[in-house]
């Protein structure tokens, strides 16, 4: 058994005051504070204001240096050592990686929750949770490649008139956020490719900007309307809907600026 | 358009150190501090500790209170109030419902977001996100009624290959809190009647009581096994898996206890 112990600590959504008390205070008696950008980022702080909050430095660590481990795991075999991810701690599967090599060292873990994206713009749209099927995530293109399982985790969900969350590529290391008028761009052309009628120009869309910040963009429209909005600076997320209930229309009617028509539209359906 | 506004903010999982340091600010300096516990309950905290926390007293309300919103939206028409909600504020319906009221009164809303069970039961269990299905509920039956919704889900879920997170009724107002025991067993007289072998004694299901707390119970196991087990207090939430990645295997034997017979069955399939 070592003498050490890594505590996950979940940052929550947007800023350095989406911490949980009970996250700082871990974070404040740990020897040493590593954190991690890459799986996703708080745009309404930067490094220095988590620093200030927790009284001492940390070391950002790349994606390498998390998933091979050797940074964390040597540091851990003696020492309490916090890691700070962007919400909710243990939703990538690096994590659970790096947490699974622990226990295996005989180190000890720990995780402190945070906020997050999966649970907070389903929240912020108003729209049922128990209504939401498999998760997707949209990842840039690679060389014109344009994989298709975004496209059929919304098939599958819409023939089970379920809502799908769609989560939008995090490229931390250059900087580099998918906008959601990028995300419907790419769903767009998809349907372009396979034809399966499961999206177009006419398709009723959500997107949420800066969820966790005081006044989050949230909206609800036509495809082919909002490609073409400004939703400003990152994170962004989106929702394609499923069958809706008569109280998430009137939900995104009143939360997220559904024009009247479509809202008259669906009501009817 | 009114004065006032209507802050929910998110309490988080377990006890008073699991809000936000943006949620304790806000709540510190609304003019009143409203408060529900029907639609989950921090089990490690009372609510003197929160009290304590936001230095005011807070007013607690009944779930009537809540759904027909009067006292709420009265006092929010002129104050600046908190309604402070478990988990992520806005999961339940009837808090939604509460803000599209506000919104059409005028009165300006906001939400400051939460740890939720939603997140972080899967994180624990080292089951990755992306591939649950659609959550469901499993609530107490009355006079006998068995509704088959749950078994509904699971059934389309492992059709999928795709897991299902289990939330378990709670209510607080009888000091009432389903037990996994409770659940597993109402599952097993579901298959019972109804015989499309979905869910027997061998079935492997995934236990989590605590979520948040310092030392939360995670474990795997063949539901002939669990239901005899004891988890300790609630809250409880429970997992059935569809089909795993070999890590998500690895995971519940490393994380949750999976015994090695059915560790090494799965490995094999």
């Amino acid at each position: 058994m070592s003498n050490g112990k890594i505590t996950f600590i979940g940052l929550g959504l947007y800023d350095a005051m989406d911490i949980s008390e009970k996250g700082i205070n871990e974070a404040k008696i740990s020897d040493e504070v590593f954190a991690e950008f890459f799986t996703a980022k708080l745009t309404g702080s930067d490094l220095q204001d988590i620093e200030n909050k927790i009284g001492k430095k940390i070391k950002v660590l790349s994606r390498e240096e998390v998933e091979n481990g050797d940074i964390i795991l040597k540091s851990a075999s003696q020492k309490n050592i916090a890691l700070l991810i962007c919400g909710d701690p243990m939703v990538a599967t690096t994590h659970i990686d790096l947490r699974i090599r622990a226990v295996e060292k005989g180190i000890e873990t720990n995780v402190i929750h945070g906020s997050s994206i999966i649970t907070a713009v389903p929240g912020l749209l108003g729209l049922q949770h128990y209504k939401f099927g498999r998760i997707t995530t949209i990842a840039y293109p690679e060389k014109e490649y344009f994989p298709t399982s975004p496209y059929d985790v919304i098939e599958k969900n819409k023939k089970m008139d379920l809502h799908t969350l769609i989560l939008l590529d995090i490229q931390s290391d250059k900087e580099r956020y998918m906008t959601a008028n990028e995300g419907i761009e790419f769903l767009l052309k998809i349907e372009e490719i396979h034809k399966r009628n499961i999206f177009n120009e006419k398709s009723l869309i959500c997107v949420v900007a800066r969820a966790g910040s005081e006044k989050p963009f949230v909206c609800a429209g036509e495809a082919g309307v909002l490609k073409n909005q400004d939703f400003g600076p990152p994170l962004h997320s989106m929702v394609i809907p499923g069958k809706m209930h008569f109280m998430e229309i009137e939900a995104l009617s009143k939360l997220a600026n559904l024009p009247m028509n479509i809202c008259k539209k669906l009501q009817k359906l």
